[in-house]
């Protein structure tokens, strides 16, 4: 297998996510991290904010490949030539969205599987929602995110979003 | 037993709805299908579209009758003489919302039970939520939906409101 | 609806059942109550003294007829003349269970169609198996199950298997 | 143990919420009822009126303070010398988002504890989101919330907020 | 509150055990962890030995007293005064088993409260049936239990019984 | 990727387990079926019968290899040079159970990766044992298993076990 491709949102990259990306990356000859481009009002930061920050804390990967996406997810995964989708799983309820969402992606492209990885058992509370929330409130968010989120999180407009 | 209500958002109407309709009305008299009005921004389609396309899906069974409601459903399947509810089950987190919604309402007026069915197994992962988000994103649904369905999410402004 | 199946191990029969068998009896004209021939070795009761519990709680319902079945449910369904079968519904683990049994029993049968429904929520931590351990350590079990199963656990020997 | 804070959102409180409440406060030396200042737009009453409303449902035991925080629900609990924090837990949705913010706690402040509790079984349906949607839809909530919501759900801002 | 009850089979005691009793430990006066007197084959250890291990493993913690119990634990909860029963929660499946429980003991006896505590995340994946089964086929689980249960394990007899 | 190991009871193989190991045998180079030898009194047929009836189903994929192991999986995976296990998820049940051993599995073994696969939705309800009880039942499990699995059910005796 040679490529695989991990979406999401990452408004910001976790820890957590960034354990799943090293798992990965260990696993296939290329992963290609995909931010998706939601309409979302509740998005603190833009699409390229949070390319930046993926690059800043995943590009020590030799095999990692950082990009966002428009559309459909399977139309993006056939022109990048990918095998398969990455998940992580942490939770019943996560299981239970990532499924519907994989058996509608496999619907509309068979070809395409998803494939699910466990992140450590240590960031099964963590997700972006949450530290977002925690941060807002004053607390801290450095066993979380990488350094460079903490910063992002304390001020999202000096992130550059070239 | 003569009669049951089934109720819903069916913004739009999807396969695994009519999957669970065509089963109730082989098994009942008469099943009223009633469309909710929700005053949620999210809506695509007016109620009044959403009764146009349930008629024009489903106006070929001859026992069901297809209308919307304004208030508490248990007041109006009073009203409209019903002995039980119909809902589909697909998985561990509608079962959780629907059960909550069960109880409160057998709590609101006892005599009336819901039961619960489940649509065929390849609908599991269907929604309207991900029928629209699909549609939105240019991807092709018309396994997912009727026809005419196909046509109202690709204009909506098209479909009659009268 | 003419007739439906509600089918179970019954060992023995509880306040929960007779809950869901009470919703059944009022919704639908005839209800079978089958105990299953199941070969284990767990079993308190023999089929016929679960039988036997089940016609002097039930007895009182008019529509209601109490028996047993060998082999596969879905044949006995056939031959009864069921259109449905009636399962009630507690907990998630419950859910998961029904529905694998479900589908393949439509999978097995597909007119048969199988209709849950929630017994009262004070049942909700109610199984025979926990009536059959709280009596066995010698705990009062009169507000779980009718008072010839409160006999009947006491001395399992007595209930007639005729 | 001494003190425990028992914190949400009482929006408004229910007998669900009551019920947990006295539970905890026959088990502790002194419970802290602690208002959380969320802004969210969804909310009916603000963080004064939910803490009049809670004062006056739960004002008859001993042993109960009612105040509101903002901020770090765990920099609260220390300020006030909380040893743990009280949920109460109904279903398996409930669940997995308190054990996600029950580790997340632990997280940022290890020596505090998380303890659930069960509500009574006849709460399991019950939400403060449910009851104000059955009220706004005209139902009649007498049986799930105390005398005082009933009439604040009626006349949201007759409700003193100072 | 002074004490409380923390009841299990302990066949045999893991870290994940010795985590939640430390926790509990930390926050009542008086910790009685018991050991049920369950006539199950698939035990590996006698319930002497199960409380002998646990003298050993908890027996530097003040406040913690070990013994075993025949019967209904709500019958023995209140024969020692205990005000509550401690459990410790991992996953989904845990909690609808232990909600059961929970629910049949209030039933039982209304004025003993259960109370849920979450292990540390690390201990998730642990229990006492899969350590069995990982130590029967060779695997080192001195990171899952204390010393004197990786003993034990590998010579069950040589644990002292009286 | 390389390599990757597929175990599992295999007691008997359904039409389940080949479509996840088809699917895996399009993901990777080499897929390595390992069917476990427990002492489970259980089980229908022997491990070289279950290894005899793999080979006659999924003989026709290149790069699968099947084969049996005893003692500890992570120690197989090792030998064989495995850089992950594949498991097929079906639903939450399922997923919670796998969970707690893939962690343990990452505990003996952190190296090792576990990847889930979600088998065609048409195989949701699919277990080994409930194909083996609808068979003892006298049902036709043609659509579920293999043509020599159908056989095998009903003659276990004629199944080489060389």
């Amino acid at each position: 297998m040679a490529r695989v491709l991990y979406p999401g949102s990452f408004d910001p990259v976790t820890n957590g996510h960034l354990d799943v990306l090293q798992r990965a990356s260990r696993l296939f000859d290329e992963v290609i991290v995909a931010v998706a481009h939601h309409n979302s009002k509740q998005a603190l930061l833009s699409v390229a904010q949070r390319v930046h920050l993926l690059k800043r804390s995943a590009g020590h990967l030799a095999n990692v490949r950082i990009t966002s996406f428009e559309g459909l997810l399977v139309n993006f995964a056939r022109e990048q030539g990918a095998q398969a989708i990455i998940r992580g799983l942490r939770a019943v309820s996560d299981f239970e969205f990532e499924f519907q969402m994989a058996l509608m992606n496999r619907s509309l492209q068979p070809e395409l599987e998803t494939l699910f990885l466990m992140p450590s058992e240590e960031y099964t509370y963590l997700s972006s929602r949450m530290v977002k929330e925690v941060s807002r409130l004053g607390g801290d968010v450095r066993r979380f995110v990488p350094q460079c989120v903490v910063e992002a999180l304390s001020d999202p407009k000096a992130v550059p979003c070239d």
